[in-house]
């Protein structure tokens, strides 16, 4: 077991940010592949349809594929239900996407300690945590072009 | 001036959010075009970066475009400020953008106060309020590729 980001691998990002090269576990790739969206929560349902539409998403390209979302607050499952979950499903190898346009307190902060104490819950388990989504080149092009109303 | 979507032209949106056809007012068409990239706000002045980035892509896609960032709180300026420089430089047609990842209390109940704020005080400019950004069909395609590792 680790807490240090020794685990990320090439295609992946260190908690801190930066740019996101394509890589990482795809999901579905193995059983032992896991996925969770971790968003920060809303007393609003409605909030949670486009991380739930995400999750639909990656289902419908690869069936099978073990994602889960999960959420910091207002809402359910939170991170450690979501992971428990799929480490019942046979999960090794978990990817957290930290569903945030930046990496702010809750990404840079609250996140690490989450994924630390996964860790000591999970020691067989390999937790990669990918950068803020947002902070991905390809959603700052897209936002760009959906903002200009294109 | 009226606080419903009266406004509301095709290819944006109503407030309670939905599909994001094409259209609206691509930035720099005119100088009385403007848009507001509308987002949470973080104590981290980094959270702020892809925003920033979001905005600086589309001065560089419209040279002169009219596009100001605004935070709704921890971070400034507010929509309000953000709104008066831009009518300060002859804007008329305001797009305010709401980089969200979904309509929670945010989007659905404090923006639409803000905006009947906005339309009290510039009652000569037309303020249209596009859905949460997150909630485009093409945000969800990106991040289910991006959360896949692709």
């Amino acid at each position: 077991m680790t807490n240090t980001n020794t685990k990320t691998t090439a295609g992946t990002m260190a908690m801190a940010g930066g740019t996101h090269p394509p890589g990482g576990h795809p999901p579905g790739a193995s059983i032992e592949d896991g996925v969770v969206l971790f968003a920060h929560g809303s007393r609003d349902p409605l909030w949670r349809a486009p991380i739930e539409a995400v999750e639909a998403r990656m289902r419908q390209q690869a069936p099978g594929a073990q994602v889960r979302c999960a959420y910091l607050e207002l809402a359910e499952p939170d991170l450690p239900t979501a992971v428990r979950e799929l480490a019942g499903q046979g999960v090794r190898r978990l990817t957290v996407v930290p569903m945030f346009l930046g990496t702010g307190k809750h990404a840079r902060e609250d996140l690490p300690l989450l994924v630390q104490t996964l860790r000591e819950e999970h020691p067989g388990m390999e937790v990669i945590v990918q950068g803020a989504i947002g902070e991905d080149p390809r959603m700052t092009a897209l936002m760009a072009e959906i903002a200009a109303g294109r």
